[in-house]
């Protein structure tokens, strides 16, 4: 299989939940003005705790600093795993099940920090810029590796991306388990034509900038077993959205599209306190008893939190998490 | 004729063009999301000076207060005239010619003071609500003079908007003829169904917050001579739009339509120093000779200047403004 290093240099940052309003302006140009912005590499997720913004520097340079944002110290590469045609896979799975073994227990066994971003498209694992040597030593007896820049792909050897950075020797951590929260609500994974964005543009601009605010017409009638949880990405002119049942129903139903017929997933949040960046091996934790199963799965870190997104039907057992 | 005194109060704002970012989260709330407000009048206008919005009490209460907003301390009310089939009128002409007389002119004499928003659908004529009853006592000759209250039309005689009020006592200002500016480009007054907003939502935001930022793929070639005026209203679930030709073109031909075949008006911006709010007889002086001529014009005020669109077809001399 090839990993790609892609030509995007990510900032992972987090506006609280009473600061959105201030940054209404640019994230909404990051969203729907491409001819605007040089961004490339979008990514907006709600959470009950704030919103988590992963997004380029183009993109980065658009959030003005305030006490409402907060941003990682670390530039991140996403890495993107490309089943070639040549390579047998007995997994049928989608998501980070695929990419568990081969990518995500490696990278934890070197305790490097991994951030997650799985989409409708791919799962793109991000690495800090900084540990690259380690992550490409580590992956490149499994993987053929390259290095994307300016369109073009260029093969990384070992020694290529050892150019003066030190191997890591970070101490290793105690393994930590997580609580885990297993909310009520139901997710799908969408995807849209980029050229249909604007019809629901206001439909959209409605659920991530005001669904806070009471609506006129509707009752506050929300379960409090269900949690928030909409993510919207665009990366590379692709869009990804990961709503609940209650957001879809606001979206018109012959825009947004699914890969099978309306597959609703569960999901697993993971950490009772915020699990911050450094602390390495929590994905490859719940990954890897999904890539046993052959389990497929969605898993979307953000600012405080891990998230895992499961296909419900099938009884399951992690570490510590009940059957779902 | 009928003179209906709506049912708003209505604030008079400016946003400067530096603070506009800080008040996207509101400003599309208003435009937008009719099911989360209950603002039922609201106009924004960009000039290059500023962004004038008027909206009502509900609208208003989503702005906060800041250094970029200033507030005329006024509420203000809005009259609308009907022509209702009874009366006979020769004038064919459109907008503030066909209230020159009977309206503006009385008022003027009567030194009141009046913002004019004309849109799409109607003309408003705003008043302090403080001098309703000067107003009224001015138009109730001319006009069946009714309140809107509730869905309700309620008539009003001279004495019922006297309750404690007093007769309008302001020194008589000498009238001043304000320089005027011709701006090169030409505008169309056009509008929208509500229902179709949603499919020029992302255009309109691009115009309206983001046409002060540099496109990637445009060069900036913007002739001086031509200046920034746009205008956006929603009122009672209308829309009204005035921009000029080159805005037009980034909007889907088919949504937006006009009243006749697409005819284009010049502007004539009234005032070299920003008018202020107290000075009368303004819309007067503009609005006399054109009633005089019978020619269509509609007339915006904004918080530093007033504007009056002509036709340009027609050749034209007012006061100290050159033939158009």
């Amino acid at each position: 299989m090839d990993l790609h290093i892609l030509d995007h240099r990510l900032r992972v940052t987090s506006i609280s939940k009473s600061g959105l309003e201030q940054y209404t302006h640019p994230l909404i140009k990051l969203i729907f003005l491409r001819n605007r912005t040089r961004c490339k590499f979008f990514s907006l997720t709600e959470t009950p705790e704030n919103y988590t913004v992963v997004l380029d520097e183009e993109g980065f340079k658009e959030l003005q600093p305030s006490e409402h944002l907060q941003v990682e110290g670390s530039t991140w590469l996403p890495l993107n795993v490309v089943s070639n045609g040549n390579a047998s896979s007995s997994s049928q799975a989608v998501g980070v099940t695929k990419i568990a073994k081969s990518v995500i227990a490696p990278l934890a066994e070197q305790h490097v920090s991994v951030f997650m971003l799985s989409t409708y498209q791919t799962d793109f694992i991000l690495v800090r810029e900084k540990e690259l040597v380690v992550v490409v030593e580590t992956l490149v007896e499994e993987f053929n590796i390259f290095r994307e820049a300016g369109g073009e792909s260029v093969p990384v050897h070992s020694q290529d991306a050892c150019n003066g950075l030190q191997q890591n020797s970070r101490e290793v951590p105690h393994a930590t388990v997580h609580p885990v929260l297993i909310p009520e609500n139901q997710f799908c994974v969408m995807s849209l034509d980029p050229d249909t964005l604007p019809a629901i543009a206001t439909t959209l601009i409605d659920v991530l900038f005001y669904s806070n605010s009471p609506k006129e017409d509707a009752s506050v009638d929300q379960d409090m077993e269900c949690i928030k949880f909409f993510s919207f990405s665009l990366i590379d002119g692709y869009i990804s959205l990961v709503m609940d049942t209650e957001a879809q129903r606001q979206f018109p139903t012959d825009l947004l599209f699914t890969s099978s017929s309306g597959e609703l997933w569960r999901m697993v949040r993971i950490g009772g306190q915020p699990l911050g960046f450094d602390e390495c091996g929590i994905v490859a934790q719940i990954s890897q008893p999904l890539a046993d199963s052959n389990v497929s799965a969605y898993y979307i870190s953000t600012f405080s939190f891990d998230h895992a997104l499961f296909i419900r039907e099938k009884p399951l057992s992690l570490n510590g998490v009940p059957a779902l």
